[in-house]
């Protein structure tokens, strides 16, 4: 059962806090382990892949092959369901039209002094998607992160995943060659990140990789960080559902469990202005849960970091809301609209009754890769912007020197850097 | 003596490889330090903060405060010489108004199946800003970190700055009240990460943290990273000058000691298409070497790390340019314009003859927090966008999910969400 927390209590403050510094999850020492393979992999190269995929998947690359064959992926697609790869067009289709919109606008211009200033914005030449094998290897989280390097203009999207037992699910190669994926190597683990920080013979190196992966590639991503450029590093999911009483308890619990049915640190909360409606939610979840094919997984999740917070007034509770900073946030009240101002720290919000997140997971248009663990304070969710790098452009004449140079030198002075003043008077015969 | 590269020459591509391979950066192993830093923080706040700064700084804070009082601010503008306050005015200026230009445009649109999306952004709601001590204490850093949080609207911007031995630079707390800094704190190094990432009784947390500083500072920048966001890690700080012949020598020899000045380990790089043209400028930097304050710094770093690359042609000379993907790039060329669109890889371009990157330190507008050691291939340099952080919206109505809803349960089946399948099923009685 999911912990209940009323705010008319008078030690709901002590336990809100708790409740929001729970880390959900296992810290596995994995940095030597992982230190030791890349450093394998930058000196051996391929061999190193082979060895690891052959001890950790139990796969011999040797003979299979690094890089995962265009027959391969045209086999993949032939096997697809129709309905299946339908779907992903549509899904697809739509990232891409959303993600467009995305693109940042270069800027030059002129300011009164007579300078000339820019940002000009260019995308990465190089990107690596890491994308993890067996039950986690899922086809809309390629979408997600290759549709917008797609957009962006990225030239190399390599694609890496591992492919235990030599096991691969075709889905995720038909969706990679959807979103226009260049290159795919059956590699995983902390082994493909380094395969893609400093390359090898038979992968180029890559300039940032993204991607969720195990506590190896997290601990990967972070040691070759500066060396190539990576995105968040990706904790488990989370929903937070506001909801009025006017809602189907039984909408909500699904909810609820979509979450919960991810990962057993999964967090699924309610916050609910009604204790009746909280109760028919909770018994809701209870009775969905035992006729679900993932019930281990879910009622794990909502039996250790499930929670229904139970409220005065739902408006009031927005300050809970921002603390609370969720990846993804429903709204299924009455004209949600009025809440959406007071909504500071989300990474997706969900606007009514007929949004449910899981739409947002694979068909609505946008980006599923969202700041988990209450990074919406400060991050935000994967877009064209990951895959793009802006340069300032700036532009003087002898005139415009003529006018900023003489603060310049003085700063230069201040700061006792005597070859910066030169570097200004030198132009000025100052 | 900086070291010369032939394009002509057969082992110029190995050679040429090596130099960017050359690492720049000392690498202290401070980790396990910070660590127990940042514990002793967490678990004894401002008590851990008295005994560092006693430690590290020779400061008793139990006596002069942790907070850096209004009445000190006040003094130190009071005591600051007036060019040196009207030139950090006029840098603020020149740099709010750049950074405004900057503000992203929230997007909120309906598509043709009558799909609400939106990308809706929003300030980050804390920043610090660390500051270093000593001889690197810099206003106009203080400047280009604080400036675009206060354009980004971040409520609370907090700077934290060591006062070893009690010495503080007033000019640093000048720049923290012109641009808009709430709080100050005389603390540094790892303690002062700690104290900002998870708060003591003094300092109230905040949910990011910017600017540059020591091993010590990256490492517990790194550590922290995930409760609070961080910017990048920076390095020492380098340029990369195309100069054709009809140069000053002394001009570019002034602009490449420029940058050497800043540190052993800065990095100042020409490249020519005319050798007698680079001798000259290697003759004028030995020259101007001999009366500069600063020169035992700047003359290691031109011997360590200075480059001369010469070349056939400048314009075929890009593709090296975007491999090195320096900080700062200087085109001092006849009409430097037509080499812009070639440029791929560089944190800032600086076109012409009179525009020394010395300008963009300090005047420029634009921001001097720029990607080092080739990271301008995946980033940016400091911008609004790194103080705002961008919220999904998406709103459906019960049509439109009867357009989506198939596809979204068609994916979740395929990837054996049924919850997920479920959460729309329901609502639309599948």
């Amino acid at each position: 059962m999911a912990i209940v927390l009323r705010q008319s209590e008078p030690d709901f403050e002590t336990r809100f806090s708790a409740f929001l510094a729970t880390k959900r999850e296992v810290s596995e020492d994995v940095d030597r382990a992982v230190a030791e393979i890349i450093h394998r992999v930058r000196t051996e190269g391929d061999a190193a892949l082979i060895d690891y995929s052959q001890r950790f998947d139990r796969i011999d690359l040797a003979q299979h092959g690094i890089a995962i064959t265009s027959a391969e992926i045209d086999a993949a697609v032939a096997s697809a369901p129709v309905a299946t790869v339908e779907a992903l067009k549509l899904a697809r289709d739509r990232i891409h039209s959303h993600h467009l919109r995305q693109m940042p606008q270069d800027d030059r211009y002129t300011d009164p002094l007579g300078v000339e200033l820019g940002s000009r914005w260019t995308a990465i030449e190089s990107v690596g998607l890491y994308v993890p094998g067996g039950t986690a290897s899922y086809p809309s989280s390629v979408l997600m992160n290759a549709v917008p390097a797609q957009v962006a203009g990225v030239e190399r999207v390599v694609m890496v995943v591992p492919s235990p037992d030599g096991k691969l699910n075709p889905l995720v190669l038909v969706a990679a060659r959807l979103a226009g994926v260049s290159e795919i190597y059956r590699v995983g683990g902390a082994q493909a990140i380094a395969a893609l920080a400093y390359g090898t013979g038979t992968i180029a190196p890559v300039a940032k990789i993204v991607g969720p992966g195990n506590a190896y590639v997290a601990a990967a991503k972070r040691r070759v960080f500066g060396t190539v450029g990576i995105d968040m590093i990706a904790g488990p999911s989370e929903v937070l559902i506001m909801a009025d009483s006017d809602n189907d308890p039984d909408w909500i619990a699904a909810d609820l469990l979509a979450q919960a049915e991810h990962d057993t640190a999964a967090q699924s909360i309610l916050i609910t202005d009604d204790e009746a409606f909280g109760n028919a939610v909770i018994a809701a979840v209870e009775r969905q849960l035992q006729t679900l094919p993932r019930t281990e997984t879910a009622s794990a999740s909502w039996r250790d970091y499930g929670a229904v917070i139970l409220v005065q007034d739902l408006e009031a509770s927005l300050p809970l809301v921002n603390r609370i900073a969720a990846e993804h946030l429903e709204i299924a009240a009455a004209d949600p609209e009025r809440f959406l101002a007071g909504v500071r720290n989300a990474g997706a919000i969900f606007l009514g009754r007929y949004t449910p997140e899981v739409i947002g997971d694979y068909v609505g248009g946008s980006n599923h890769v969202l700041p988990t663990a209450r990074s919406a304070r400060f991050s935000s969710g994967l877009s064209v912007l990951d895959y793009v790098k802006r340069t300032s452009i700036l532009k003087l004449g002898v005139e415009q020197l003529r006018a900023l140079g003489p603060a310049a030198i003085e700063l230069a002075r201040a700061e006792g850097l005597d070859a910066h003043g030169n570097s200004v008077a030198i132009r000025l015969n100052l």
